[in-house]
């Protein structure tokens, strides 16, 4: 393992430091979403798995099980499982959200049929139990399949949520929770109990998980409004006109005078958007300060990650790690 | 265990032999498919699950289970395991076919939205490979991974081959293998697993669900042109509809004329369909002798499914799974 001298940002760090690990991890990818009978398969999942995914859930997979001084290959397994079930979902979110564009390229749905990321998202699911059930750990099976549950859980909630100006922080938390931080919590998680690491250290790995999901999925959620396409890769505003209620929107319709609820009402829950109006919302948001709020929120939720790491162990990796929440957030510095 | 005198059909004498064990399952279904956050999902769920579904899959884990003796209680886990993946499957294949009617009822996707079956299906799985993971073998979860996994391959490759009058046989018998067999064959097979059965007879079960599973898809296929819509619980013609290649299809395209031909590519390969095409198939077909050829082999996978029961204990059960192979056929009689 290698240390970095730190010119790089925390995340080329960590793919440095456990380039060998992810390397493995790539080839399982590809061997694993191979069919030997159904070509479409590899085409949809090779489009998103090789379009510059930064492999970051299964890095935090590798790296908690190193830092627990795992030394099985196990890992590696459990790895490719997290950016499995992360891809099936991204291929069922694209048909539920009707995307057009993720990571910067046309979505499967567009490029193919809803059809084909469906049931190919399906396969991907399917694969990552075979991953997990090979790694012989009923703990580690219990753990995912729970995130499984709570992450499709989390994104019906969003669906049933959307359009609903009542929609509070707590609910939207419970949605975060389920569609974004349930699978990086379990990715840490996994990490140390494959590494047989004491229960100490296994709660914290997945405060730490839990709490860098939050953080990240509320950055998300702010560079919606506030990023541009080529950064974010895919199309801003997108939220807006799925009437998603994200952070910032809830922070400003709590804060809302009878115009602006009338903006939102007729916006958000009649669907009844117009040239302009993203830019209007926008600037409702910046009046009551919901921006730098929901900022504020995340960066808590990063000092938190940053002090769960506290009770590992002191490590290089730990560092690193403590580096990478940190940087979640400085995309919306 | 109580032994009918012979009046019901087989799957009824099934059904009431199971009794006790089918209201444990029952019951586990209904507790499994709640959500405490998103009450969207037992309503989709509930819709599906309690509009008459047969619930052969799990009884066919449960007599293959109690057949070789089981006295635990964890066939009621994986016989619900079963019945949530074969759900999940329903709510997805909706989505895909863009089916308008299932069971006689109008689909989740109608009633709902495509979002909502997609999203709950998943939710669905997730729960079936919590369940699996209660059971504590290994194995359980290694078949019903592996099963989840060719049901999806094999929808994607009849997506891929619908609409394509190159398919062949071998390729129909794969797609079916995929999407029906495998979670017939995995409901026999973990049957006999959870009892700890001799490997001859875990093979035995295995092989009778498998049969028993290309029999059943074959005869729904059939009857998709000659049932009629109140028996099938769907409309008739959809498959030609939709220009899937089924079996019978497929025998009349091997044998067509130039005139044929060229009405398959139309109709099939082209989309372009009009008023009395589905008359004029069946018709095709019936000049051929393409609906008789299939029937004969669906009988012929139902005498292999018999067959396999010879080395499976003798029970009244193994009877009942005897009877029930060729009730699948009596359809279409």
């Amino acid at each position: 393992m290698r240390v970095d001298t730190g010119s790089q940002n925390p995340l080329d760090r960590l793919a440095a430091a456990l380039a060998g690990d992810l390397g493995l991890v790539n080839a399982m990818i590809r061997e694993r979403m191979a069919s030997e009978h159904a070509p479409r398969i590899p085409q949809v999942t090779a489009h998103l798995i090789e379009a510059g995914g930064k492999r970051l859930r299964p890095m935090l997979t590798l790296a908690a099980a190193r830092l627990c001084g795992y030394r099985g290959p196990y890992h590696v397994h459990l790895a490719a499982t997290v950016e499995f079930i992360h891809t099936a979902t991204l291929l069922h979110d694209d048909v539920v959200d009707e995307s057009a564009r993720r990571r910067g390229r046309p979505t499967a749905n567009l490029l193919w049929d809803n059809k084909s990321s469906v049931l190919v998202g399906d396969y991907l699911f399917s694969r990552s139990f075979q991953l997990m059930v090979e790694t012989g750990s009923l703990r580690v099976m219990d753990i995912l399949a729970n995130a499984s549950a709570t992450i499709a859980e989390g994104e019906v909630l969003q669906l049933t949520a959307a359009q609903d100006l009542a929609t509070t922080e707590a609910v939207y938390l419970q949605v975060v929770r389920g569609k974004t931080a349930a699978l990086f919590s379990a990715a840490t998680e996994v990490g140390g109990v494959i590494a047989g690491a004491p229960e100490d250290q296994v709660a914290a790995l997945f405060a730490y998980g839990d709490a860098l999901g939050v953080a990240f999925q509320v950055v998300d959620d702010l560079l919606d409004y506030s990023g541009s396409d080529a950064v974010i890769g895919k199309n801003v505003g997108d939220d807006f006109r799925e009437r998603k209620l994200t952070l910032p929107v809830i922070k400003a319709v709590a804060q809302a005078d009878a115009a602006e609820r009338a903006f939102w009402v007729r916006v958000i829950e009649r669907g009844n958007q117009q040239t302009g109006d993203l830019d209007r919302a926008k600037a409702i948001m910046a009046r009551h300060g919901a921006m730098a709020a929901a900022r504020a929120d995340a960066l808590a939720y990063v000092a938190a990650a940053e002090a769960a790491l506290s009770d590992l162990p002191d490590d290089p990796l730990r560092g690193m790690l403590h580096d990478l929440a940190g940087f979640v957030v400085e995309r919306i510095s």
